[in-house]
């Protein structure tokens, strides 16, 4: 089973860490993402800090997509350079940055397109007048990292002055596990959005919310403007444990090479640590696991994944996997981590 | 306190996440194990993987240091390229690269230099006939993730071969708490290698070894032929929990933008997440926090750490930090994190 995985990674010239995306996976996670918005009547402004992918982008550009969000002015300025117009920075303004996102601004105005930046205090909002766009106010509705309390009225009621709309992150979501919890989050979120624009007064204000835990399991998006979900493209094991995802969605995994076998203690050690899968863990039970192993179609595409190959340790460069005597790896051979 | 080190931060230009390194510190602690290298009589070759920067890699070369450890082929050939001709790559042969090791052990050789490989199975041992490299041979000493376990004679004896030496990694100091248990570990590191070596029937192989806990506390190293330690160059607050290291000794923190003040829950969110400062924790009583607010002395070099300023939670572009109501911090300010 992972000797024609690794044979066929070795055919394709990979020899470290290597990332693999499965094309065909991503595109259908952004096709069916794109028809419920159309079907909501909802903007869809994908999230881009997934995958940070300038060639990615064109396969959301393929499916119709004008309009995203990103995490950092870095980022904005990447996708402007590379020709995406309308481009929302989902992180609260740093007034250290204000000139340059000023620039960029300006830059997108002239060609018709547009920046939104996002504040949760006057004090921020004070670096937005100097430049032409967006002003999104971050609301927390119940996250509690950042954002206005969407029932603090007199701090709405100040914030909103000429803002463009109201926008959250529903980042608890991650604790939710099961289609129920989930449907219930998404109400509660677009309810609190709502009373939010009713307590800043301005019943004009655009509302935009969306994580892919949601967005993956609500069917219809109505009572919001537009929707951010990012993680939805390659989705993880992560997704399938909240239960938002299929392990048949997933669209992106790490190729590793074994540098090491050890039978005795039924282990393979592969060249992938915390700098290549980061230290992002799963609870799984009394185990706490950062992926497994899976497996490739034969012709190339992500296969399936296997319980039985867990990584239970990861140092720097070093990730130690779990795996019954039978793999028949050696080293030298390659092996896909979902 | 808070807002004389931003006043500082701010003069330097920084706008956004930056690496801070106190040079003086920095060389202070290289000169220190240096010395203690030096008065044992043992070669010193420390790990770069820590800082993986050339111009640092100029205070070890000033130092006195001609030869290094890296833990990848691709920070070997960096670190050639920038003139070290004495490298040791101490991370298992992936046969997959052999041939571009193979290149860099003859580009070396040519200059009078030496590349040196590390191979834990017979398997792997064959892909280093082809050029000219000292074959270190990796030795589990009771870290269990790579190595020929220091007690199997048998196989001992059949991959000594013709290698130059036997290198272990300590990584289970990082367990240790205080002094003494850091002095027996490596008593017995230099025990079981020692052992290891006589198992082989080769007297004559090289001993290699050296994690920081233990090089920091160790007074002599008499009983190895070299150590490898890498973090002492930075130290961090994992250190200063082990007891290798005093929080004086701290040469690198990250300078972060404050992009949200939360006074009601007595918070504060920096743009800095776990790809700036890393998902690494740190256990202290009950809480896991992932370090923790410090400041810079007038002149700029790191001050003091601050207890009561932790970063409790971690995303991946945002951190929040716990910090009383009276910080005199606002949006846009900038803070230090140890």
């Amino acid at each position: 089973m992972f000797k024609g995985t690794s044979e066929h990674l070795k055919k394709l010239g990979i020899t470290g860490p290597t990332l693999v995306v499965d094309e065909a996976r991503a595109r259908a996670n952004i096709a069916r993402m794109a028809d419920k918005a159309r079907r909501s009547s909802v903007a869809f402004r994908p999230h881009f800090k997934t995958h940070q992918s300038v060639r990615i982008a064109g396969w959301f550009a393929d499916a119709g997509v004008t309009a995203i969000t990103v995490s950092s002015l870095a980022m904005a300025e990447k996708f402007a350079e590379a020709g995406w117009q309308d481009i929302t920075i989902a992180f609260l303004l740093n007034p250290l940055e204000a000139a340059r996102i000023g620039q960029l601004a300006d830059y997108l105005a002239r060609r018709g397109g547009r920046l939104g930046v996002t504040v949760d205090s006057l004090e921020a909002a004070a670096f937005t007048t100097g430049f032409e766009a967006d002003v999104w106010v971050k609301i927390d509705t119940g996250y509690g990292r950042t954002g206005v309390r969407w029932d603090d009225a007199a701090a709405l009621t100040k914030i909103a002055g000429d803002a463009t709309g109201l926008l959250t992150h529903t980042g608890h979501s991650y604790h939710a596990r099961g289609g129920e919890g989930l449907l219930e989050l998404w109400a509660e979120t677009v309810a609190r959005l709502q009373s939010a624009r009713e307590n800043a007064g301005r019943p004009d204000l655009k509302l935009s919310a969306g994580d892919t835990p949601c967005c993956c399991t609500v069917d219809d998006f109505t009572g919001v403007d537009e929707v951010r979900p990012g993680n939805f493209v390659f989705g993880d094991l992560m997704q399938v444990q909240i239960g938002s995802m299929a392990t048949t969605d997933i669209a992106a995994a790490v190729a590793l090479p074994v540098i090491g076998v050890y039978p005795d203690r039924g282990q393979v050690v592969v060249h992938g640590g915390g700098v290549h899968l980061s230290k992002e863990m799963l609870v799984e039970g009394d185990r706490t696991i950062y992926g497994k192993l899976g497996t490739l179609n034969p012709m190339g595409s992500l296969g399936t994944v296997v319980d039985e190959g867990p990584v239970v340790s990861l140092s720097q460069e070093h990730g130690i996997i779990d795996l019954q005597a039978n793999h028949g790896l050696g080293i030298g051979d390659l092996v896909v981590v979902w």
